[in-house]
């Protein structure tokens, strides 16, 4: 596992979404690095992934809880409740909003999910850390929306 | 067939996103009381209908083109795009939003889609009514999210 674990919030948010999930206990042996693994997928991967068909349910389930790990940032960040809405096209492209009141706090194009992943776990912690800044600028610019 | 069509601009709207997924023309000998039938449900018929297993995907179609009409009306009125999402658990509950911009200018909670339809034609156009004014009535209150 090359994968060190980074201590932000996104990253431990993420780990509790997944451990959230595993009602078995399936994953109790494992840790927070293995949990996080299957995020990391290096260009060179991607490449040798197949973009017929549609994507894996596990891969939306792992885009499911990127997003949902950036909703709770942006809670803890904005003390506002924020959730997330997914319209993901079966082939694998679609759009994700975080919602907060009636604001889009974010607004996001996702395509290609069949190779969803970061290249590394500070690349995902970065993509998220962007999202949640559009959401705290969205939500300062319009509280008024975002408590409605 | 004992709908009468409504001249109202809802009714025609989802008329036309009825034909306009038909490819093969297949319902071109249909007139459009017709087409409108299955979303017309009584009470009674709602009552015979099981609850259990996921609803088909025809009454989701169904659900899809409901608010379809309505953001297209929401259009109309307000000179603004107006896009809908809808999550939908396959259970046959969930949440659709008419999103304007960072605008969500229509929230709706659905549940028992199993059941989906209305009494009567003037009950599907009433019930669209009251979703376009409240879209109306947020795109008024909060122009510049909606245009943003």
């Amino acid at each position: 596992m090359d994968i060190e674990t980074i201590p932000h919030p996104i990253v431990q948010s993420l780990v509790r979404l997944i451990r959230a999930e595993d009602r078995s206990g399936a994953f109790d042996a494992d840790s927070d690095e293995e949990l996080l693994a299957p995020f990391i997928v290096t260009k060179a991967e991607k490449r040798e992934m197949p973009m017929f068909g549609d994507p894996d349910p596990d891969i939306l389930a792992r885009v499911e809880k990127f997003y949902g790990a950036v909703a709770i940032e942006l809670e803890q960040r904005t003390g506002r409740a924020v959730v997330p809405m997914l319209n993901i096209h079966h082939e694998g492209w679609g759009r994700v909003l975080l919602i907060a009141g009636r604001l889009v706090a974010v607004k996001a194009h996702v395509r290609e999910l069949h190779r969803f992943g970061f290249e590394t776990l500070a690349q995902l912690v970065e993509k998220a850390e962007k999202l949640v800044v559009e959401g705290v600028t969205s939500i300062e610019t319009y509280p008024a929306v975002a408590d409605a």
